[in-house]
């Protein structure tokens, strides 16, 4: 893959079966991107390392997910002129509203761009549509995901017309 | 000024208290912009032009605002590729919470990138750090906002070791 | 079935085991009523043209459920003079309060009838009691649903006034 | 006025500059309706009496507000095959999460048609898109009105896009 | 048992599991009590009947158990000048904050005595200390209890005391 | 005045503003009572000699209101077999939130009888209610109290009544 | 004073009214402290070097206070062996609540040590706990300080024994 | 081992999964502990010795756990001049949020030194930061415990680095 446009970071790597949905997006529109992990509290000095080089080394969006009182995003987003996307991962207390609250409320100046409780797959369009900003041609297959998305609800809704709805629900896999 | 990159919009007349403020960064950071009232629940069709037709007007990052069942932010997204940036507005009750919620916690495929409770300022920052995706000069303007904000916080700093804390709080505004 | 009175739609086919319930209410009472998947954020030209053909192609209720940022509900009334009752399905995280505030704190100018997290069941019940305005046969079969738990309920205080609660704790399913 | 076919109740008398923009939106929609006081913890039997004779008195919707542990629309629902409308009053703690709580999440068999907290013009608009189901002429104005919000909005629109947004904040009346 | 003091309704017989703690704790301090189903939403005038004959019939203290919009302790105490004990039941959603609110928020002039969400126990127990406000053997057997919680706390101490944490760990039942 | 049966003690002298009422409450029913402050926090050895002797001095139920983390009503309740009333008092931050689920969610074992946040005037009431368990005088003046609190409403209702809503409103007292 | 032992840090000079009582507390028992302001989000780069450098410039403890998503207390503690006392800075919305969250959840590894919304003064004399752990003279100290509270509070006790909270409430301030 | 500095106490014998972490980690940095069993309202004289008594005995530091409405914490801290440490333990409903507010809330005067709920890992690494305050060696301790901290999720990282994240997850324990 060419040089990543997309820095995927995480707190833990606990946080990858979440935030492994921010990469598939960056896949599905063809977005070079990294995975690594980076914690705000465990590896201080590589936040600052990775944010103050983000830039230089040709990043244009961070995204970044933690949980519980999660500070990466905003530290990585004090350090750098790019716009960083926060991922509230939810863990094992508080709903996620820990998560949430730590990362989208943030002051004047240093701004996080945050999507819903374990929104990684969000996080990766969003990231796709500022690169789109500059390119076309992203904007093209975001919309085209938009048909994508479209046309399968309307399959669905074709079929839930054709079946009624007891015999969709009949059909629909047990959770 | 030249044709509007950012498109801010809100969803009443009285959220312009606080969302001029991201008026005002687009100034700052000399991004062309545009600022209206597009409401979602009263203006139904204005909000799907504004939203279907925005891109080929050439903005490529609209910065929305709305309170309460905040839905003009998450609709918008809807109806285009570019980054919507979500501002939750602060009614009479709640304390904004019903307004965060309403826009952060988008469904997969279709995201936000909110910024804090009455958070137009950063949502303004924001939008200049999109726009920075393609603007080596516009990320170079961010970059001295920083340092523009460190420079401020160094004199406080100077100021409050000078002063010592007494001194200084009696200096301060009262509020 | 004749020509439906009432619009059931979600914002998504895995609200249908919680929607069904509302299907199951309309029929027990006898009215008319479609299910269908409409997304506020998918599928956003059908939300406008569903609500704005509703009130002509005969609906005189929309029941609308929808989880997280919930917006069908709120977006649907936003575009007809029918009135709609929504429903907020409980998500992955944060209770179900994103879905309630989402679709209860509608502005000024456009009411959802908003019912408990889950509660399609009584959105059913709801749809018949505004379709009972007009019909004293509806009204009628609402009063006699009332009866019917009322009924129900009798016979389980007298089998736990017979059995004790002991007894009753023993006989009853476990969770 | 002729014999009413809404009723707005609410617990206390303190409740009634909130609750008088229901009958705000009666009179605007020319449907005729009767406030008054109906305290479901101070005066039960008036409850019951109201709730259980209102069908027959002609009423077609009750709407009712309360505030704190609030248990007026959910009582008058139980004794009643009409709807009922809840408002949900704020009170001096809690941010009018209490009364919110307390009559939206009705179990299955007795809804209530929540709207937002202190939303009471909301509740006569709903009121008014009840009566609607039964009446075109009804339908017709809850239409009208929707126009007319869209020409106020409309008008704003103009003013901003003309004052742009400085000059506009400057005539805005302080708060 | 003889006439019974106490008064242990619930709203459905689904809070059974729950209620029951506090028929327990009503035979552990030997006073005489009845169980029973009284829905404030289901069967309105049982409820008023309940209400306003209770302390005729002897009883001296209610305990009231609901979830969701609990309403059923607060309607009780509404028409009884006996004391109201209030049980939150947890429901499938909101972790039992709705029943919590709807039950000890009650305006002025009608208290409910509130104990925690699913706290049956203790609702017995308060009960019992009510009574125990005429009978100084109730109040005995009430201290008698709290000697006795101390004796089995004591033992817990002690044999951690002597096994040290691991190994009391190791024989801890797993949950 | 005879020796107190009803003890009201608070945290803090700050609190005595909210917590009068319940003095006020025992005055008219003629129970006695005693006021001071106990501080769990910073009296600790006071609240142990005050619960632990509450019982042998004639108290018969014991009122106690704290703000914040508020372990006063908790803590005197571990230490006497009689009924404890808990008032939370809404301190300058998180809306009472933090003073009602510090008194309410007691473990099993000690209950405290939790009231509505700074609902002293209920805390009065109930203890009335629980005197009332062995004084039929008592309960009588608690039913004389309700219907007092029913001639108050019916008056507003005859005035309101009367008025019509709008002239009621223009002579109500501005907040 | 001699070389700072407390350092008391904040995000920003507008945390300045609510931190200073921190400073107070330092003051009181004698325990040299440094007031400056670092911060997390504008001031990356010196929170870096306040917290790696401040165990060898002496200090003991480190008192950190911010709103909103406030990482500085996390940063600080993730980047020195010291202790670190955070205090939740309550800011416009939310009631402090993300302040609150985005402190106390800190993740396994790296605590801070966390006091009550705006609890400056808390976090000064937990300061001075700590350094009691090498000081018995410190000890005695906030012994000493827990005597006079007590002093104080008896003071209050006696006068509102004297006065009767009657007119105990008419001499005190009004708020 | 050597007389305790440090007291690990718990409200009851089932936060001790929970609790045994920060035993755990006192061991890890050879800093004597004991753990027992002190109930605020179950052994409240045990509470008032163990308090009382905690400096003479030789203890530096109070690490306390409880869940619900969580007294023990806050009620030891009235009693001593050592620092305490508060766990909110997490029980089965609010997630939490009961615990932790019961805890970190208290008023001015008697902090409580409040980690994340079931943080009671980093309650141990908080004692020994406290035990740090005089031991330049277990200051070292903890230093190098962060390195170790630092090495594991560099190796994480490496190991991601390598494996990419597709085969990181798979060789992922399942949950």
């Amino acid at each position: 893959m060419s040089k990543p446009l997309v820095g995927i970071i995480m707190g833990s790597d606990s946080d990858l079966p979440v935030m492994s949905a921010a990469a598939q997006m960056c896949e599905k529109f063809g977005i070079s991107y990294e995975v690594t992990v980076v914690s705000a509290h465990r590896t201080p000095q590589r936040l600052v390392n990775y944010a103050t080089k983000a830039e230089k080394r040709g990043l244009r969006v961070i995204i970044a997910g933690a949980g519980g009182a999660a500070h990466l995003p905003g530290m990585v987003a004090s350090m750098t002129a790019l716009p960083v996307v926060g991922v509230p991962v939810k863990g094992s207390s508080l709903e996620g509203m820990d998560s949430l609250l730590s990362i989208v409320q943030m002051p004047g100046g240093v701004p996080v761009a945050t999507v819903a409780v374990n929104g990684a797959k969000n996080a990766g369009i969003l990231a796709a549509q500022m690169i789109g900003v500059k390119s076309k041609e992203v904007r093209k297959k975001v919309s085209a995901y938009k048909k994508e998305m479209l046309d399968e609800v309307n399959e669905k809704i074709e079929k839930l017309d054709k079946l009624k709805y007891k015999d969709y629900l009949a059909q629909m896999p047990k959770k």
